[in-house]
């Protein structure tokens, strides 16, 4: 038995998401399981780090399986992206420990969810950027990410409102940039709930329009509600850029 | 009557190229010629600097058009980018000279052709190059570039059999780059033909896969014939960069 340590980058705009949703499927997840299972005979089950949302990109979103097949990492790696459509594609495949699970091994992770904010819209990025047009104070937006850094309960910033397990998390870093007319916001963490990080980004943009104020961000955590938090943002905004082990 | 020089940024990949077809129309000019006779009542024509073919991208390309219109540049640039779709964009508009003409008054112009030679495809830039999986010997088409530049008569790489006109040019330069899997050939000319890059970059790419030799250059050029030199390269690949007046 062999456990094989995926590689994935994907353009999510045509799928439902990461999350494999039985038999009319257009997920990633499903994706890669259907030629995994046709390549090795076996049925092949991935682990990702973790689901991304319909829309939501991945520049490495990181997967493990096993199999008692006998094949060459650049085997699977070709083998796979010959059946892949071209918006999802396997960048490596490694041998991994037999213990290593893409999940629960996850330490960290980072998020980047990026607006176009110019005064025309972009035209190459456009599919991968929300386009939104007001004025943002990015300066107001710093300071409120400051108090969302740190190990809170961000059940205020879940969309899952049975979630019955700890929505306790810690965000390490969180850093906004604008720079051409292109606000980027980047989220470290140890993990996020459902729609965090959309949630994130809608509350910080409200304070961005000051339509909420900075110093509202310890309340909208200390209600555990989620009627107190920002909009979701749109899912075309966000990639996951990267998962740390 | 004034002068506006606009300058215009489209993914050629969903239009017929830049150059208006009569009634069924999706081109570029023709779908910015339709809204500003809309907005100005007038029958509008616009002067490109030069065509793109079908596919082919543009980061600033430039038009002129004249209008007894009185209308300020970001009421016109705000009006044509509400009615064109999002994969063209008007990024500005200026009040030009009343003798300036984008394709007359065009100095130089510089044309980038992107190749993925990666292991793996690239996902987000995808629409914006050409995927070759060969291996290129990049110091042999440096070496088969340095023949290109110059003033010369390029007959044999234009596709347009009838062309009447002169087929003589002068490229300024060739830049060829290869990094991380990308091939970039950056051409600068004082113009070109049809189909001219395309066959530059078919016939630079055949020496570096050796099925041509770098000294065949002088020969192919000296031929004066299409068939003399390689094939044509796919348009998406293709972008116009910047036209200098």
């Amino acid at each position: 038995m062999t456990n094989f340590k995926l590689t994935i980058q994907y353009d999510g705009m045509r799928f439902s998401g990461w999350q494999k949703q039985g038999n009319t499927d257009n997920t990633i997840q499903g994706k890669i399981e259907n030629i995994l299972s046709k390549m090795t005979g076996e049925e092949i089950e991935i682990h990702g780090s973790g689901r991304t949302d319909a829309g939501v990109h991945a520049i490495k979103q990181i997967a493990n399986f096993k199999t008692n097949a006998t094949l060459s990492e650049t085997d699977i790696r070709d083998y796979i992206n010959q059946y892949l459509p071209l918006d999802i594609r396997i960048l490596s495949v490694e041998k991994a420990d037999n213990r290593f699970h893409a999940r629960l091994n996850a330490k960290g992770k980072h998020y980047r969810y990026t607006i176009d904010n110019g005064e025309v819209a972009n035209v190459f990025e456009r599919k991968y950027m929300t386009r939104l047009t007001e004025n943002y104070d990015i300066e107001a937006m710093k300071k409120a990410a400051v108090y969302l850094i740190g190990e809170h309960d961000f059940k205020s910033f879940c969309d899952n409102k049975r979630m019955k397990k700890s929505t306790i998390r810690r965000i390490s870093d969180i850093q906004i940039n604008n720079s051409d007319g292109i606000i980027t916001i980047d989220f470290y963490g140890n993990g996020f709930l459902y729609h965090m990080v959309r949630i994130l980004t809608g509350t910080l943009l409200m304070v961005g329009t000051h339509e909420l104020s900075c110093d509202d961000i310890p309340d909208i955590i200390e209600k555990k509600s989620r009627d107190a938090a920002g909009f979701t943002a749109p899912p075309q905004g966000l990639c996951l850029v990267e998962v740390d082990y």
